[in-house]
């Protein structure tokens, strides 16, 4: 133990983990449940942790490593912000500057431990491996659930439709977890069935 | 896969996960690192997971079980509020309100996941294992940084002396990992001899 947690390792990782605090100031479109406010990607990442201790516990992937990759997945948006699911982005800027993000931030750790969740996360953004895709399919799933509880949510705001939905985050959801998506599909069609709106 | 996750199963699941979501409106005494606000208590367990990630790995703990009960380990706040460190509180009153909330919360779940979740909150507030005393330390840890990062924090508003801090968080992080407590009293020490105030 002693050897491990020497005082210059101690420093750089609390060094990490006051960086990472900022993840809390990092605003999502989402809803709360309650509608008060919008999400940050601190408490996402939370929610999101919690729906893989509930969902990856019955399937057949690593629960402990999709938990851990749902930790880490959005700390790049402290640098590179939030990139809505709804709006038009170019990609490859997107992805440059979250690489950028990656190095900086996980660099921050000492070096095995940078490593580590750089791998973490870059495994999270590859969507090859069965967790990553578990890990994917649940980071589409949690703000489904929660538009379905706020009466439409961020479908409501952008326009979108039944349609848009079933495309933007079916394939997602679907690849992670057919059993998720079977379920979640049907919340969305009670929704757009319940609101009597555009079905697209 | 598909055995394990019956559309009943999922709807028990989703409810849980829905109404968890209220931990996000738990707002507890620490500031944020930029002070912009207090922090709430679902990005508070989602940065203790973060600290977990990164310590416990170094330790002779089973970092998965520390990650999961620190997931958990607040959820009772959606029924029984959060109890401040700093503060006078009837501590039988607390367990009985927490245990309450515990049974109610996890009850939603399906009944072999309700048992585990109740189980690993329940080791956790018996700090009688290694996980949950490095748990337990970690929550004593994280707000003490928060503490000194942002020129004392709770302890300025309360009028907490030094004496205090290393009485109040001293044995539970040192019990959790001596390595720990080492270094973060020199972050108290450091941070009441820069601020030079009351050293008590
Ligand atoms: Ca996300």
């Amino acid at each position: 133990l002693s050897e491990c947690m020497s005082n210059d390792r101690m420093r750089e990782q609390l060094a990490f983990l006051a960086e990472i605090d900022a993840l809390k100031t990092i605003v999502r479109q989402s809803p709360l449940a309650d509608r008060s406010r919008r999400e940050n990607s601190a408490e996402h990442s939370w929610h999101l942790a919690m729906f893989a201790l509930v969902f990856a516990d019955d399937a057949t992937v690593d629960t402990a490593r999709v938990i851990q990759m749902l930790l880490v997945h959005d700390i790049v948006e402290i640098d590179a912000g939030d990139t809505p699911i709804h709006g038009d982005h170019d990609r490859q800027a997107v992805a440059a500057r979250e690489e950028a993000a990656a190095d900086r931030l996980f660099g921050i750790l000492p070096e095995d431990q940078a490593a580590n969740l750089l791998a973490l996360w870059q495994e999270f953004e590859a969507a090859q491996t069965p967790e990553a895709r578990f890990a994917k399919a649940l980071d589409r799933l949690q703000p489904l659930l929660l538009n379905t509880l706020t009466g439409g949510g961020t479908w409501a705001e952008n326009g979108v439709s039944e349609a848009d939905v079933l495309a933007r985050y079916g394939p997602t959801i679907e690849r992670g977890s057919t059993a998720l998506w079977r379920h979640a599909r049907t919340l969305v069609e009670r929704h757009f069935a319940d609101a009597g709106v555009d079905r697209g």
